[in-house]
């Protein structure tokens, strides 16, 4: 599997480790790592650290440049928030661990011409189905249900 | 002027006092505010905190209930990261003080079922046109170009 997202799965797993919720996420420029963070809406009582944002707040201000030829890596379909923010910055490229158990607005994202990459990983899938089947309610919440 | 778009001006011009960028918001619920905070990509070198952000990290967790009735004012049309936030929550809708100086994916927003409403108030447009004029390289880094 890939370095990277094989990074954002153990990002995920220290999230369920926290007791949080488990989706990693990773900034890629230029093949470095340049952040990488996830899930914390239990651990910091926030409504907007979704993986992919706690990565790219960990990263901070990078130029527009640094992310014109960024990858961002999630463990799971980036929602609307996240697929948003993506598109703010213009990163052109997504590796999507899975869009099994969620699906964020893909169409759309491709239509301004984002690049998405599914992995469909059985790792990726597994960690969510086992944490929506034990906290559905902090599920739904993370995803405005 | 609506009260609480007042309030998202105040907002903004504590912004502005801070050294920051002067975009300001508040979360309404049946008529109260929940949240109300400001752009804080130089106070805090957040990558992420736009108002609008800022806005709702401060109402904390709510209930997808709460969302789904509020108002969420913004005194500039909300980027791309702002909007998919919004979309998100189901947030039904958003009053926005100008969208001269910059606009969002309004069409887009639209489509997805949100009302937007439009108030070109004047003293908005003059925060944005002042600060563009001098600080041209922060505003770029914040809109992603």
């Amino acid at each position: 599997m890939d370095e990277f997202l094989k990074l954002a799965i153990e990002e995920a797993r220290k999230g369920l480790a926290e007791g949080g919720i488990p989706i990693g996420s990773v900034l890629v420029v230029d093949g470095q790592v340049r952040g990488q963070g996830h899930n914390r809406r239990v651990q910091k009582g926030s409504a907007i650290l979704h993986a992919e944002m706690d990565c790219l707040e960990a990263a901070g201000r990078l130029t527009a440049k640094d992310y014109q030829r960024a990858v961002l890596y999630s463990t799971l379909s980036p929602c609307d928030m996240c697929s948003g923010t993506a598109l703010l910055y213009k990163i052109p490229k997504i590796v999507i661990g899975e869009n099994q158990t969620f699906q964020g607005p893909e169409e759309y994202v491709r239509s301004r011409g984002v690049q998405l990459e599914i992995v469909d990983s059985a790792e990726c899938i597994e960690l969510m189905r086992e944490f929506i089947a034990q906290r559905p309610e902090l599920w739904n919440e993370d995803i405005g249900v």
